[in-house]
């Protein structure tokens, strides 16, 4: 590597181009390396895993995977870096799992700044000690220049689930909850990436929501079931998307208080002034869950306790009436359908 | 979809548009969709992988990832979608796992062909359908036409080792195997892309190794260790780059008997007109194995009897002189070093 600053082809070409970027680039920078008897630093054709020794009757696997093609690489709380770590490690949260090992697979563009690279593998790890997450294995290819604009990172997960929870998991009753402000990454991202000035500094969300999630999926009613009925995490297509799903997968109406829906003002306001809806837009820190009634006030307290749950709000409920849709009641009372998103409004978000 | 023939950046965004993609193109084309409680079909967050029941004691799970950006997407003998199944696939093989499961995630460019998608995912298939192995979730973005060439494939996969094999195992006196000719996939692909036309059609050897490598895997020695000592898939690099990094890992020499090494005698041609080194080209269909001698003969008989191993050969052995050295007996009897690959000759192979 030496004198080249940017990346060259051969950097994805299985010699020793590869092997002196990978171990000046990635080992150096990654702390947690290995979940099993082979790790990273093996540099072996994949790596292991090892079993936790006593499993939950039940316990599953549960596994995940995201690419990310975010645009631009850093924005305003955040880079693809942490991106890439934190979308993987929620997709496993949310399905119930405790995250053991993550692959990282790049592709660069040939001339990539090396230092750029560095930097985003710097906050990849950041991300993943945050997490508690190993990385133990990967890829790394190159494309000519001219043919990829930027960079792109696939994460992949492992996680074990006790209990695993699904997206179509709610009855009619449960308490719908989510765990902070909505629409905060893509806004945050648009904004950055036209240039908007907005009064207000918008932030992305983009935080692994694991621990925030440790207590809630820890609870258990009397019979041993999880009070957690069903969960995803909205990033694409926001809000409305996920609530969506589960209501058309539970089989259940969902009615949200539309003023219970925790927004912030400024993504509030920038929403408006671009003919966005907030409900539509990704988050990258957050989860809706459903919980049953009798235990959403406990959840709830633990949400808020947590430094990324401060603005977790009780938001609606499931109903046995209006299967597989969503209805939004407005201040004045009445009942609008909040639709499943066509596509997102905002490309390259994640 | 309906009338929509190209990818369009909305088949990225996480609603509707890629959920009707996603059903259309992915779940109906994709034969052994689950391996535990949560599946394909049900698009969640992720899927679940139940464990087996019985583990041998010791047993890991095995976890590896690729990205796949091969150029052209079609070339003899295959094309991106069987690469990328058979890719990890044999990643998890020479670790001595049984593939257990794969994720699927695909980024394509605005204004890739639907038809070509789906003849991509039915090639996934069929590998997935002859390794085995179940494509249990995926992930799927858009790039701006304008910003990305071609289709990319990361594929992720977990299996199970009984005993897991590094690449580090050997000792003096081991025996190499090499499971058939060399060099084929990447003098295969490139004569396709820069259209040579050599008299013999050249053909890629990309199929998964993990049914090859079965019966070579579960032999035993009295006490009850893997004959198999150590294993690498020759991909980016060829056997020089895998074949060096076994001796560099194991601190042994290794001596090849270069009349031995099995080349097809149309790449051997064309390396000579291209001035290539068939032993630092690609391969996807082949496994470098260090047995321990008394075995060999036994591997070699199990691998030539399945139809993968034909061209099966013992390449040479390991010794204790040279220590992190390949070193290539030529017919004339002296030896020259076969030295590690800087990078891989042709680019974007895989
Ligand atoms: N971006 C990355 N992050 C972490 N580890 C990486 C990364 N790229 C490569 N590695 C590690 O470097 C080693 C070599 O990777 P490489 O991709 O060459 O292996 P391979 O998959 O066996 O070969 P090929 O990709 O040619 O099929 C592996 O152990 C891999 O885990
Ligand atoms: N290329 C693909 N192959 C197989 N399954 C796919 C593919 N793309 C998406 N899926 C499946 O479709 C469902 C929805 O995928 P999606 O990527 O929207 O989920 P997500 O990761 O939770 O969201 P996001 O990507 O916005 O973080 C998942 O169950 C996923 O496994
Ligand atoms: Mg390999
Ligand atoms: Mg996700
Ligand atoms: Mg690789
Ligand atoms: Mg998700
Ligand atoms: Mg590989
Ligand atoms: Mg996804």
């Amino acid at each position: 590597m030496s004198s080249k600053k940017t990346i060259t082809m051969e950097h994805g070409a299985g010699g020793q181009f590869m092997q002196e970027l990978i171990g000046g680039m990635i080992l150096k920078n990654i702390t947690q390396r290995s979940a099993g008897t082979v790790g990273l630093d093996d540099l072996d054709d994949g790596s292991t895993i090892s079993l936790p020794e006593e499993l939950e009757d039940g316990a599953e696997l549960v596994m995940t995977t995201d690419s990310h093609v975010v645009d631009p690489l850093f924005f305003p709380g955040g880079d693809i870096g942490k991106l890439a770590v934190c979308g993987t490690v929620n997709d496993l949260t949310v399905m119930g799992a405790r995250p053991l090992a993550l692959t990282c697979a790049i592709i660069l563009p040939e001339g990539f700044e090396l230092s750029v690279f560095e930097d985003i593998m710097k906050s990849m790890n950041l991300a993943a000690e945050e997490a508690g997450v190993a990385i133990i294995t990967g890829d790394t290819k190159t494309i000519q220049g001219n043919k990829l604009d930027s960079m792109v990172i696939n994460t992949t997960g492992v996680g074990i689930a006790p209990k695993v929870i699904r997206d179509n998991g709610l009855s009619a009753g449960d308490t719908i909850i989510v765990t902070g402000n909505l629409g905060d990454h893509g806004i945050a991202l648009l904004s950055h990436r036209e240039g908007f000035d907005f009064e207000t500094k918008l932030v992305s969300d983009v935080s692994p929501v694991n621990d925030l999630l440790k207590g809630p999926l820890s609870l258990r009613t009397e019979d041993n079931q999880p009070v957690i009925t069903a969960m995803k995490d909205p990033t694409r297509g926001g809000l409305a998307s996920s609530i969506n799903e589960m209501a058309q997968k539970s089989g259940v109406g969902i009615v949200l208080e539309e003023s219970d829906i925790p927004v912030d003002m400024a993504v509030n306001t920038a929403c408006e002034m671009l003919g966005l809806n907030p409900l539509e837009i990704a988050n990258e820190g957050k989860a809706v869950i459903g919980v049953r009634p009798e235990y959403a006030e406990e959840v709830l307290e633990l949400l808020r306790s947590h430094k990324y749950g401060a603005n977790a709000r009780i938001v609606g409920k499931a109903v046995s009436e209006n299967t597989g849709k969503v209805l939004l009641r407005t201040s004045i009372g009445s009942l609008r359908q909040l639709g499943m998103p066509v596509g997102d409004p905002i490309p390259r978000v994640c």
